[in-house]
């Protein structure tokens, strides 16, 4: 690889818009930046213009690496298109969900697993939000004393759907003001003021996708199936940052000084852990960080060797945008 | 016990006002209504008028049935006044959580343990609001398969906190519209678009109160000291009806289908599960309702019979005001 690269960004929703904020953020060595999208057209990020080209096979003709910013839920752009772009000599990170558990694609977190980034076929994925965030403190964990189970409760940001969430629950707070009706459309039911305690369809009876996400991505991320995993995703009414209750059970003892102690030293971990003077980790704080936080952290009573914690981290940047990019930064480390 | 009765209400803020609206709705046999709280004077209901009187000893003379409200957090009339009543010849049952754990005193849910109220002081104590919205499923399923640990995480409306609570997060939600800045009095943090993961003062090490009740209260109310409780507690922006996100390990294996139809006969409990066609517990949905809506009723496989599921129910009725009121007609139909 050379020195500056030609970087491509597929798609301009959220995601997208947050990669190219952090390119420029992180200072990442681009020679020339690409946004392909559906249709060709200007678009505006922080009051530059950015000339938008249609996302086609030969569009990745010439470039180094392909940020696609894929979306939850509807199938991404690399489907179609990822490994036409691998074919055209393009390395392709992929934020979406179409190739995280294929055999022959890697899934990173650069902080966990960077060496699963030795034999790559120029396709890398990126994992699902909540279990990055999920996954930050608890891989540092597990590497000292084993994870044997893990049990999940989610409070996940509307942004995390996409920009249209967000602008629901912004009219139905709006609307809530004003006296009007609240009108759901993105979501199958009113989301301010409410839970949603489903993400994704029905996947498996009784899990819907998000949830077999957070278990199968974790056991190729840790490359250990033997976990046991549950998780319960819950849609809440935040706009950025999801939050994650977590119960674990190690096979080794560990005590919260222990686990504090670790996690202060973690890469991209941050401990906001004081009780007593009301330090916890809060989605309003952790938007817009690179790190995810942790806190309420304690010996977990219903578990041999538990410990229960309260993580929260920016779904947009940690949980997709920064982590692809940060990906891209570990190969270009590696060399 | 007479026929019909001369009843006061102790405190008149959110739990108060609802013991008053659901002693009407339910046509309580109410000889006489008595409102006490710290200062005279006249309070409206629903547009009707209360003469409210000075909460004292003296009060209490003639009454039959005493309904203290009690407050979360600060301490209760009922700790200053509660045996002054019983003295006088008054029954108390307290929403407050002076008494709870005081070895005296019942701690009651009527459709889980009214054979506690055979042997009372005269004072009997309502449980905290989630430990009530946790137990009416799990007590069900706790009585046919025995339940071995509990793995929970709530997701708490302000509404819990009292009226002071419910107008900060209007007023933030109000300021947000205006793009004034957002203030915070009654919580330590922004409530709006926000979690706050502690609930109520450190009362063991990296353990707040709200947490500490939920487990001794369960093991109280169930009677049995060997369950292994956790619970994480979180405050969200939803202004009314508790949910909680429960991972339940039994000593018998329970199926999901066994559970689904256990829980469905089961009084006070709503099964509201069907993942396919996007039917689950939301808070907007089981405000106002008198049952606890439980759904995401799955395997757990975290656990060795493991079952997790999603509960929602209103913690101003049965988590408070509602459970108080039905403790009287248990009592009344005890004779």
């Amino acid at each position: 690889m050379s020195k500056e690269y030609n970087v491509c960004v597929v798609g301009i929703g959220a995601v997208g818009a947050e990669m190219i904020r952090l390119l420029k953020k992180r200072k990442f060595p681009v020679k020339s930046l690409t946004i392909l999208a559906r249709s060709e057209r200007v678009e505006e990020i922080d009051g530059e213009p950015y000339q938008v080209k249609v996302a086609e096979p030969d569009a990745f003709e010439g470039m180094d690496i392909a940020f696609f910013a894929g979306t939850e839920g509807s199938k991404g752009a690399s489907q179609t298109l990822g490994w036409e772009a691998v074919k055209r000599g393009c390395i392709v990170i992929d934020n979406g969900d179409d190739f995280r558990m294929d055999d022959r694609v890697p899934l990173v977190i650069p902080e966990i697993n960077p060496e699963a980034l030795d034999n790559h076929p120029g396709f890398i994925a990126s994992p699902n939000c909540s279990t990055i965030i999920a996954l930050m403190p608890l891989a540092a964990l597990h590497k000292k004393a084993g994870l044997r189970r893990v049990i999940a409760s989610t409070y996940q940001a509307v942004s995390g759907t996409g920009s249209a969430a967000v602008v629901e629950l912004e009219d139905q707070i709006r609307a809530w003001v004003a006296g009007q009706p609240l009108v759901n459309e993105v979501y199958p039911k009113q989301i301010a003021f409410n839970l949603i305690p489903q993400i994704g369809s029905e996947k498996e009876p009784g899990f819907p996708s998000e949830e077999i996400k957070m278990q199968r991505e974790t056991h190729k991320i840790l490359g250990d199936d033997s976990i046991r995993i549950c998780s319960t995703c819950v849609r809440v009414p935040v706009f950025n940052s999801h939050s994650v209750s977590i119960n674990a059970e190690f096979k080794e003892p560990m005590s919260p000084e222990e686990a504090r102690d670790i996690l202060s030293k973690a890469p991209g971990v941050k401990v906001v852990d004081d009780l007593a003077h009301g330090h916890f980790p809060t989605p309003i704080e952790t938007s817009g960080r690179e790190d995810v936080s942790v806190g309420r952290i304690r010996k977990d009573p219903a578990l041999d060797n538990g410990l229960a914690m309260f993580v929260s981290g920016d779904n947009i940047w940690k949980g997709a945008a920064l982590n692809t990019i940060q990906i891209a930064e570990e190969l270009i480390k590696r060399g």
